[in-house]
């Protein structure tokens, strides 16, 4: 039996709803693809990413992946988030690796490219 | 003569050069490629959109598109960036566009994607 993975695609979180549909359109191709993927909020918005752990933990995972979907490291990163997986950790006896920011991947930057030359090229640009 | 355009990759912008750092990678490819683009930061780094406008108008170009280096419209792309760019218009007499934010484009929710899927394959995750 494969052990169970839950990878948690993490957004900061607003309370425009807008703002989370862009996150939940951007995380839409990775749901699709890679098995227990979901998208977390880390305030403002539900699920946050303590309700996706007790979840997944209640139904027997003990092996997670934080992928931030942020651009670069900011306190957030720093800080706030790696200190709320050392509570969720010890709390339910989890491991949870938190992964670089997607932004800090090279993969980005190609993409970026690619949306700027497509974007000049519209009429009105 | 081709009209100059300049194209202004906006990152938010931080005190922690680190962050800036991330950013100037994230826009290296696209910088290599599109003639005339810069990066330039909203606020709390430098260069200012203001001074590479200004800049560029001293040198006779009228014509800016500013592509935000952001994933999802917030209060900053809703009201402070159009409020910033009318102020510049207005000064310079000039025409800047406004794109939407890199991350409504669904280009990077494939290279995310990419980048969950080679972040999950690597030892530790």
């Amino acid at each position: 039996m494969t052990e169970q993975h839950t990878v948690i695609l993490l957004a900061h979180g607003s309370s425009d709803p807008k703002w989370c549909e862009t996150f939940e359109r951007l995380a839409a191709p990775t749901i699709a693809a890679v098995p227990d993927s979901v998208v977390a909020y880390m305030e403002l918005a539900e699920p946050s990413m303590e309700s996706i752990v007790a979840n997944a933990v209640e139904h027997g995972c003990r092996h997670f992946t934080v992928m931030p979907l942020f651009l670069a490291v900011g306190r957030h990163l720093r800080k706030d988030v790696p200190e709320m997986i050392s509570v969720m950790e010890k709390a339910h006896g989890v491991k949870i690796n938190l992964a670089p920011p997607v932004g800090e991947n090279p993969q980005l930057g190609l993409a970026i490219r690619e949306v700027v030359e497509a974007t000049l090229t519209t009429p009105g640009t």
